[in-house]
């Protein structure tokens, strides 16, 4: 058999949602596209993110970002201590972003920016960046085809189509058609984000600008909104209608100003100066106010959080003030953003809850707009991407039912699909490796030490340290710690030293390692009894 | 101004959904209606649960449970600790549930049960239970008056409106109406949950049967269906289509077994022993089987993880299998859910995700339905309980939208609610105090110790033991051990072994309390520096 024109190998982004990597290896060079970052479950334990396990991969000669979400550029500086020597390439406003994320790391890079006319042409393989709708500027399928165009692979994983938007131009079917129409086989690697949604086609940002255009028009006092800081769009209606009803656009985060100054300076919001102050900049009685503010999802340090618990220094919500979640809990954040909802009601304040009022739409496709890409590029094959199993599962049962004349690949992290020119491809059943979890000064932390850390914050922890006398048979002296008791432990103090002394006067130090442990276990067997579970227990034996 | 006929005080339920409790007070008397556990928001720490706190009550003379749910019962064994003298009142089925929650709990105590057609007659009120539907058998609201009827208040904190169901008388709406119609001053106490639902009209658990028929129609091999297990009504649908296509229903699961057979003692199954088989009575390779799994929101114990992490000894799913979530996440549970879903599919298992297919119907009241029981009893006032503060006032403003005849009261946990002949109705403000915590062996937890466990949890632990010298001046010997800290720490450990040497070496001890102090705090910044975060640090000095 042939060896294959090109490979395609996700790292990250199937079976799961985040920390997005696509592997494109060729003949002679290994190319992927984006490398993005996952939020964690579990987000107590303060895990920054997760990134995508790179321990079997060899580096990579070239990166292409497809757009600006943190899922998609935020393990850029990751990626750069892998591979220092690749290409970077990305649209304009991408690169901006990228620039910012890398300076703070202190990893610097060179950025190729690609214009929307432009050709990557590599060795093996030519990448068309083809325009899509989503929610940042500046997003791009990708079109790849080997140079004798035995095959088209669109590769879309963040996308919707919006024909009504006034802020970008629309999905480029044109381009789309035109590049991939000599093809032999026409291949598509698709988002499934809102495959289950009962929405089966996603609304236009502009059928949001009537919705918050009635309240603006009643509006006599603050207006406080939240949404996710990189919806450029969101902002520009807002920004818009500011203008329109003469308010001042208050962005108040550190993350929502960043963005809406990158995008001021690519020339994105023309009223900027007119319609956009700082915090600083108004007065703490002004009314005429649309205050931004960031971390939609109830982020522990987001401006929401802090004003809804009336944390924050700049502003306190009155009864008088209306608020509106311009932004839907990512699954996970329900409950977490339902608490902050209920502290702004305790406030006081108008939190708008009309069912029927739009102030949020889907930067991904429903079932009707994919079923409108099939039709339109006329894929023989489709592979979902961009989900988790379930996601993935039920998109393939959408291509059998709605679009029976494609076939469908499933696919899991690390499965590796070889192309070959009798236009098969074949999957390669991969070694799926768990993300790479990030806290700190980027540095991985270990699963096992998250468990320590999840059994602790469980059970309490008691720590002891013992001084046996010269002779080392018997304990002199010791003290204790205990993290995360009841009172009702502490309230019988004594009864524990008691506990301790005796146990001490009874056993003899033999074996230091083994008194060390019947120590731990007599202590967790104690605690069982009187509170009713085992917290961590370290002993130290420190010999003078 | 004269002394108020009664006095009712939510300690628990409102601006909260859980811990459900109410103070009545009469002159004489104090009665309670529930006494509910609060599941926790943050199920990582293990915490069991959360009860109303009693700390400022006196001891309560009687206590009336209105139906046998978790937030309604579950902290019935802490009632008894806190007024070991009052009468417990309870329906049949509740007071079976409630006998085997304090037999496991070695708290006894004399349940009286009663009658449906039965008036509760106490020194200064009187109350009759009302029939109204709802997920669990022998639910009731309480009409609660005074004996010279200025008042007759209506209190349904769990109720829906079923005309269709098989399995329950619907509503008494007449005997509602019929004992109230005297009344000077009707009230109405009412339930909150659905308030925020677009679902107006509560389906009834009659229209699942045609649902679940049409999957037993075509059922070839296994069918797995995860409900709350105190779901009697579900599990009676279930079963009788069993007995239909000839399937055996095997509950598997400690707690779904339980209310089975207590359901069947109660003689609510008459099918039982025709079609209920325990798992040990089954073949493993039996077909016609409709595997009932306990823990439907993804609870770490139940059967339904157990079998979707394949961890199970009696079921491992199969491609075959057909797996049913006849429930829906409790908010918080969402993304626990989804994972075991995603869970059952990676294991292959045919999991029904079909959105227009209806196998759970809520328990509560749509907005409809309030408005139906608004103008069948007729309320001078509705107070709305049963939900968190955003529910509350969301219910406030359906009520003087949809109902504007009745003024209403927006409460909240601690309030005092005033009822004086005058028909006056006043609320006195009262102080909330934050439920308790419990954990392991009934033991509360403080807050403070929570904070503990969380921080350890964020950040590790480091614990260090040191031996001064004789003469107390000069550390000779140390011993220390981290907790939930990266490789890149242990790695690194010698450098930190240094760093304390020379710490060591270039201080003295003067004041032991201040040197510990000195120590943690440069443990701390060492790790600030090298891994990007404070751990917990704890110093002993044991001095000999």
């Amino acid at each position: 058999m042939s060896k294959p024109i090109f490979k395609i190998k996700p790292l990250g982004g199937v079976g799961q949602i985040g920390s997005n990597m696509t592997l494109i290896e060729t003949a002679t060079e290994r190319i992927v596209i984006d490398c993005g970052i996952l939020f964690p479950y579990e987000d107590y334990f303060d895990i920054n993110y997760l990134i995508p396990n790179l321990s079997n991969e060899a580096p990579f000669d070239h990166i292409i970002f497809t757009h600006g979400h943190e899922d998609h550029i935020g393990a850029v500086s990751h990626f750069i201590q892998h591979s220092p020597d690749a290409k970077i390439h990305a649209g304009d406003f991408t690169a901006a972003l990228i620039r910012k994320k890398i300076e703070y790391n202190k990893t610097p890079h060179h950025i190729d920016v690609f214009e929307y006319n432009q050709t990557l042409k590599f060795n093996d393989i030519s990448v068309d960046p083809i325009r899509v709708n989503h929610s940042i500027p500046d997003t791009f399928g990708l079109l790849i085809k080997d140079h004798k165009e035995f095959f088209a692979l669109f590769f879309a994983s963040d996308f919707k189509i919006d024909f009504k938007t006034k802020y970008e131009l629309p999905f480029d079917f044109e381009k789309l058609k035109r590049l991939s129409t000599n093809a032999q086989k026409r291949v598509f690697m698709a988002d499934s984000t809102n495959i289950l949604s009962s929405n089966l086609n996603t609304p236009s940002e502009f059928d949001l600008i009537a919705h918050f255009e009635k309240i603006f028009e009643k509006l006599e006092n603050r207006l406080f909104v939240t949404c996710f800081s990189s919806n450029i769009h969101r902002l520009k209606t807002l920004i818009d209608l500011c203008e329109k009803y003469e308010f001042k656009l208050v962005p108040h985060g550190r993350s929502v100003i960043s963005y809406l100054n990158i995008a001021n300076e690519k020339g994105m919001i023309p009223n900027f100066d007119t319609v956009v102050r700082l915090p600083d900049q108004i007065q703490k009685s002004q009314k005429n106010l649309c205050v931004i503010l960031s971390g939609c999802q109830g982020d522990h340090l987001g401006t929401l959080r802090r004003v809804a618990i009336n944390e924050d220094s700049q502003f306190k919500l009155k009864p008088e003030d209306t608020v509106i979640f311009s932004s839907k809990p990512i699954p996970g954040n329900e409950k977490k953003v339902s608490l902050i909802m209920n502290k702004i009601t305790e406030l006081g304040a108008n939190l708008v809850t009309d069912p029927k009022a739009l102030f949020h739409v889907s930067g991904h496709p429903g079932k009707n707009d994919l079923l409108k890409i099939y039709q339109e590029f006329d894929p023989h094959t489709i592979i979902p991407i961009h989900g988790e199993t379930l996601f993935l599962k039920e998109h393939v049962k959408f291509i059998s039912e709605a679009y029976p004349q494609a076939s469908s690949i499933l696919v899991e992290n690390f499965d590796d699909l070889h192309f070959f020119e009798n236009l098969e491809i074949r999957k390669i059943k991969g070694e799926r490796l768990d993300p790479v979890i990030i806290h700190g000064n980027s540095i991985p932390i270990e699963r096992e030490r998250i468990s320590e850390r999840r059994k602790i914050s469980c059970n309490g922890g008691v720590f002891l340290s013992l001084t046996p006398n010269n002779k080392l048979k018997k304990i002199d002296r010791f003290e204790f710690s205990t993290l995360g008791l009841p009172a009702h432990f502490h309230n019988n103090e004594e009864q524990f030293k008691t506990f301790l002394t005796g146990f001490f006067d009874q056993n003899k130090i033999n074996d230091p390692e083994k008194f060390k442990e019947e120590v731990r276990v007599a202590i967790r067997r104690y605690c069982d009894v009187n509170i009713g579970y085992k917290p961590t227990t370290i002993v130290h034996l420190v010999t003078v």
